[in-house]
């Protein structure tokens, strides 16, 4: 960390800031020029609060050198993480999944039919939500606990694990056979949450708020790996612009930027991101060449009568179509 | 509502249609024309899923006529709401108020001190936090319990309300002597808190997110008052934009923006929106101009050593003087 | 065109607004609701200013149904747009180029060894900046006239077709032998620009503002069109967000809405879009993936030594290898 | 400036960089510590390219202490500037002006009665816009040179000094009896025309682009300054963001931010940054008691029929109405 000191700064008033440094472990090592003196800081300062130094009277600037997440941080841990589910499935690490399913579970028929066909497609995991977040309190909530035993009731008709969206920590009891725990968009600062994941061992797969930054996401992967659970796979879904064609704009861009920062598993969720099914097939075929470690697709039976995101979600026969597009371009992919 | 169909809908589409939506309770009103076909909708259309009809394949697009929220809505509930506290003190309507007080609470002395000189200056109720959102795991995460109880000192002592945030609906239990809970704004849409503290009958201060618009601001307000609890107070505290000079870009024209939409008292974060102690006294200022029904201020005894958000905090001093010339300029801000 | 009237119209202000529309050639047709009253128009609108309709005491709301481009539109112009050069060179349709070279001209030595080293890894047109837009006035603003001269050359030697950016009306005089005029993001609405060049018979290569809307860039590239100059290329090069990690995001889920929207050739620039140089080539194999007509690449043989965006230019060497992973994705990509 | 190099750096890379750094007329300063080592630099670092060092194999990051900008730079220029007019009317240092008037001029009786009614409500300055920027080519593009005419006519009928909108270097010659120039949003960044308005000696209002930060704004007054007129007036008109209530956001904080930063006057439009016209009031007096130097607002004699912005412009009535406000409101406005 770098403090850059006011040109007025008294040597008395510095010599209490390298005191006040010391007493947080801190040593500073001083570079004082005609124009400005700095101050160096070494030592572990992922827990320095740069708005606190900054809000010191002789401090003009302060500059993190390092990056305030640790177990995240490709620099302390440079082999890719890849996670392993309890059936073998690989992700990360070279090993390409695709999780795929409704937005909403609405029956056992439902939902088992839905999971046959994107199995047969080539999903390897099937998503479906029973805990849903909705901005309208009128809105469709999901089916809650109900939902959850028929989503584990496809889990055994198909083989396939199971990816489903935990809204609280009151939830996590349920969770017990789910194999990924997905936090949404809207729960990725919501560190209560964060914390009580931390403390499972279990993967969960972290979705980028619409308004975070990559180190956000990264802080908020930092709690989850903080609580011991190392297991965390990041999704990108799109952030919130001024553009209106599209719900989100997806920013896959990010998927390079986050491989460099950091060893954790990357997805990308092209059915939220853009919210309309006819962008879902291209925009899933530029984030795997873009180096994605995976896709999260929302397929639905019946569009037009899904009790939530119809407008985004493909048939199962456009899921087919994709997935065959999405195998052909795999190989040419980029990788660092 | 207003259905747009595309121009080579047929007529048993058309039928269809109009049959699907008498099943959810809507009597359809059609206008053929040239060019276009218009289904107009009578009935109550706030539960109705507008991404649903635009997956449609006949349906060109959907315009919303009324507004999704209902009981935040000015339309059916002409008059202001007045929140008033348990010691009389009444927000909203006229009755313009000022909450202030340390980011984090940090000791009994530190609380207590904070709380006689923000009352001492003319601020109505005392605001500090025990639980604490933190981008980063490592940095200080609140006094938790221990800070409620120097907080509820501080109460005790100087006779202030006191406004304080729940991060967490397991935390709830602990707020009973508390006056006004705060939703924080990276919680906005933690659905299952708003659905908790709907429960309860308590004020509830509800910031708006970092990217949230208003109208979803507006949802979860009717996420608290669908349940039941209808002292909502909104608070507009700043979105993330793409200027750094400031933290977040304070949006002002949101405030007579609501006070069109909904009946409900607004108030402003100057200190979180700005993210600088040096610019919440002119804010603070146009935002008592442009309408506001109060402020809610971060004031710091040593803002330099404050564990959290120093950089934003007032001192004592700043914060009198500030206050003066809010008085000053009430009478003449704008009342609609 | 919908018009959705307030519940309390009186029938002599709608007799009178049906009046004033029909003054405009457009036809009204009225449908009576219980609960509104829709006008739906027939006739060209695309003259109508949406906001005045707006300002008219009786209107709730307005929403076109048709868009406001008529010549970009693909409604009206089923077929993609090709661009073809002097020299043969085609462009959209299939038609799949790469555009490289400098950011800006810096000497006959550095335009040449850099034109060569392009063409040889497959590039088919060059790039190179002569008039620079700089935030600074105190930066390098590009050799002007000269660096036009010596781009010409380069032209000469190797055969490559030539695109340079223009930055006003006056500079279009020099740009008799350049192949595609290049209009700069920050001029994309420079509408007087935009008009001169609609009256030249010269390919233009249009960037999107880094805060245009799609529908903001296709109603530039219609000022160009309604000229007369029918061959426009659009180009996306990221929009402006809250992420700083990368210079801009870059929207890639743009190119297959435009795609459906426009019959225009689409390119991407992934040089200005990440501002970075190591994701040029992740960026560039999404962009292509998902169905671009090309991309615009800047590279300079001494990156560090550039005398602007140095951060963001390949080498040749690096150039060449991304070039045939994007030649090896091209038969992969999506293809609506 | 403060380069922070790699870890890894050699002392051989060292000594080159130090050298190339010489030869720009800036001196070195090393401050070598156990984990990394920091130049500062001393000298005039206003042209040096951020981006260049940046690319550089040894840099980490590249930091400026000082702000990029110097003619508009207040550490540079204590007094606030004071812009006079030919007929005595000043503008900032504490001397308010109201500019008011249409968006477009449309015919000699309209600027005539609107010139009259703003002038009696107390607006100072008459603006009305000849050559207008408009998203559609098929939009009223404005009356142009007749239209100057027409205002000047106003004027001199008035007596009211005039501004109105110049789009290119071209119609600059038709401005010789206009007061202030006015640059429009869209051409923030078309840095010919800044040159061009640079060479005059004349007012220059100039308006902050659409998703310009306040440095890029400052960096084009810059542009002015450095073409020798120093008359410049800075205006906060609304940046785009994802909310959509508004047009724009009105970022006020942008005043006291812009106050610290410059020593030139900073106007506020409402009008566009709302884009309706019930909103202009309550901004108004927010923006008078952040502390702006004035207001330019649109007012039009029949709003519904105005050629364009009509939902964004008052009456007359009205614009009276505020602008009593906004005297009662400014002896209680913020004054640094």
């Amino acid at each position: 960390m770098i403090i850059l000191l006011k040109k007025d700064a008294r040597e008395d008033q510095i010599a209490n800031l390298t005191e006040q440094l010391k007493e947080m472990g801190l040593e500073s090592h001083l570079s004082v020029g005609d124009a400005h003196t700095v101050v160096g800081l070494v030592g572990d300062t992922k827990s320095v609060d740069v708005d606190m130094l900054k809000a010191l009277e002789i401090v003009e600037s302060v500059q993190r050198v390092q990056e305030p997440f640790k177990q995240a941080n490709r620099r302390f841990h440079e082999e890719d993480t890849i996670v392993e589910l309890a059936n073998g499935v690989k992700i990360g690490g070279g090993h390409f999944q695709t999780m795929a399913g409704p937005c909403s579970i609405e029956s056992e028929e439902q939902i088992i039919e839905i999971a046959k066909a994107v199995k047969a497609a080539g999903a390897t995991i099937l998503r479906g939500g029973a805990f849903k977040p909705r901005t309208s309190p009128y809105a469709f909530q999901g089916l809650g606990a109900e939902g959850l035993r028929l989503l584990l009731k496809a889990k055994e008709e198909t083989g396939l694990p199971i990816i489903t969206e935990a809204m609280d920590a009151s939830q996590l009891p349920l969770f017990e056979n789910v194999d990924i725990i997905q936090i949404g968009a809207r729960n990725m600062q919501n560190f209560e949450l964060l914390k009580q994941v931390g403390k499972m061992r279990k993967p969960v797969l972290l979705k980028r708020g619409m308004s975070s930054t990559l180190q956000e996401l990264l802080m908020s992967a930092e709690y989850i790996m903080a609580g011991g659970n190392e297991d965390v796979i990041l999704c990108e879904r799109g952030i919130r612009t001024f553009e209106t064609y599209t719900r989100n704009t997806l920013d896959l861009a990010a998927i390079p930027v986050l491989r460099r920062l950091t060893h954790l598993p990357i997805f990308v969720d092209p059915s939220h991101a853009t919210g309309d099914a006819k962008l879902v097939h291209p925009t899933s075929l530029a984030a795997t060449a873009v180096g994605a470690d995976g896709l999260i697709v929302e397929v639905h039976n019946n569009p037009p009568k899904a009790l939530c995101d119809g407008a985004q979600s493909l048939t199962p026969n456009a899921f087919a179509t994709m997935m065959k597009d999405v195998e052909a371009i795999r190989p040419f992919a980029y990788r660092g």
